[in-house]
């Protein structure tokens, strides 16, 4: 028996061979069926679009099992509850959690996968719970402390600034005394951070030398690195690193479609001759303190001291050009698909 | 004025490009000047042969200042004072410090490079003072203990086992209750570091896989991973590493005398997905606690606990070649280099 609501879903098709094409996503249409008890049905409104999907297309081990082909692409989202049999959620609530990259998720109320939690569109907009309120926001928040540990004076550089983890990983950095170098591609985003977010400059990938900017914006070395692009910038920034730098490996958006092997740090020795680190971050190690961080981050957005800028796209219809925006660098802010209305 | 010494030097002559040739050094012969007040003569007798020594000769900034072109090439070595105007050391005493390749040391006897300080030949033979008792045995202890912090019950690998820093690595890891598995060039290293050192097993990279020898011998993953190595080996222990491992970046030998750039690791997303942790080591950091090291590891020795091995080439006269065994793993031990009789 169905409900009245008709699904449609981007399932994965095929693994892609580097960038993803259309031909490795199928969209299918299917009633949704009915609920049971303890069931909701959830009406997605925004699916969060990270560089990490990337790698959950690939086969193999990783730190979260891949999507199966022809299952729905994993996406985290915001939506609407629209049917309930669960007294965890009421219909007219917004939940943020798994959504999959679909109109509608249906399934029991506390789904282990889904992980749906209530988000409150009063107290912030929306699309904020999948930026700095979400996972992006707690990826920069803990990498950044926990594992960069970022002391006042210090330099902290950031690449991916006015992407969704970096615009936070600035901001969060500024707010504990640090001088703060972002990495971005064009002069837009560069006038972004430096302007909206309140970095202390950016380095312009895209026109000049990223080895330049860090001479003349990091006159002091670099203390912490926070890095989600990898390759050549990864290189660059090794060659400037201070005694005892700690780097946080968050991601490596620049090797993710990749057909050849990935391109290794050449500079790593530079840990040696610095007894530096270099450490990765995965955010779900941190779930049980992510309140803590929506509490700190929530206040300062509330002090006007913190903002966030996303890039929201329309229509379900759009998913896969969509996603590749990320790894052409055409985002300009968290890069967002809204699905409905909200 | 002259003292009655003849000294032999050997100068860096031109910066090697790749493996350092016979034209790279120059032959010298002086007359030691006599010492004035707080001076003293060393004689050398052992010089130690590390893969550092390579860095040394490169131009640009790394933890040490190059060796200047004409310089007398650095090393650490043991020697005997046969002259001395200083209160800090009497003739007869023997010394450990920063010799260089040469017959015979003069200056201050508190000079700050060289950094003499006595060695007791009747509690341990002289080479072991270059040795685990040395600055191979305090990046091994230090390195292992303080970076790598294996517990007990966990699973350690060191790169070039069987040389002056593994050797150490490896027992260090076995008193602190850890599995060490070695990786070593051919069977009679192999054989040596399970049978002589007590390693639990040797992965010979000679003679087959280093991935199968890795799943075969370290069926729980490598919590620590001790690198001397660098190149393939890296990259190819990275794909084993458990959750929240340590890799101690000690050094490179596989990329010390590339003409082309370093192979960095092309799995250091390994880091992300197990949040683990590279992180490098500089042995004089710790130069305030070499004391606690010497105790603890002369202990294991008086004990019959704790075993090392030397490869001792003699003649000063041989030094260019005996270099280049490190780097073609031809060394069966330390490697050092006697130049004059106890």
């Amino acid at each position: 028996m169905s409900s009245k609501f008709t699904n449609q879903q981007y399932r994965l098709a095929a693994r892609p061979m580097g960038m993803p094409k259309t031909s490795d996503w199928s969209f299918t249409t299917e009633d949704v069926r009915d609920i049971t008890g303890g069931e909701i049905i959830v009406q997605t409104i925004y699916i969060s679009l990270d560089p990490a999907m990337r790698g959950w297309m690939n086969e193999g081990k990783s730190y979260i099992r891949p999507v199966a082909i022809d299952e729905v692409m994993r996406a985290g989202g915001i939506g609407k509850v629209v049917a309930s049999k669960s007294d965890k959620f009421a219909v007219g609530d917004y939940v943020s959690g798994g959504t999959g990259v679909q109109r509608y998720w249906v399934g029991a109320a506390d789904d282990k996968t889904a992980a749906f939690y209530k988000v409150n569109a009063k107290l912030a907009p929306l699309p904020k719970y999948l930026n700095a309120l979400g996972m992006p926001g707690m990826t920069a928040y803990f990498g950044l402390l926990d594992v960069g540990q970022p002391k006042a004076g210090e330099t902290v550089v950031v690449s991916g600034a006015a992407g969704a983890v970096g615009q936070t990983v600035g901001q969060v950095a500024k707010q504990k005394g640090c001088r703060v170098v972002g990495i971005a591609g064009g002069k837009d985003k560069c006038d972004f951070v430096v302007n909206e977010l309140g970095f202390d400059a950016c380095i312009d990938y895209k026109n000049g030398s990223v080895k330049d900017g860090l001479k003349e914006h990091c006159p002091n070395g670099v203390d912490v690195y926070f890095d989600n692009v990898g390759g050549d910038i990864l290189d660059t920034v090794l060659t400037r690193i201070n005694m005892k730098a700690r780097i946080i490996i968050c991601g490596a958006i620049s090797q993710y479609n990749n057909t050849t092997p990935v391109k290794g740090p050449a500079n790593y020795l530079a840990l040696l001759v610095n007894r530096a680190r270099m450490e990765g971050i995965v955010v779900f190690d941190y779930a049980s303190r992510y309140g803590d961080a929506v509490k700190e981050m929530g206040a300062w957005m509330a002090q006007g001291k913190f903002h966030t800028r996303e890039d929201i796209v329309q229509n379900l219809e759009t998913f896969p050009e969509t996603l590749l925006m990320l790894f052409e660098g055409k985002n300009f802010g968290k890069l967002i698909l809204q699905v409905s209305s909200e």
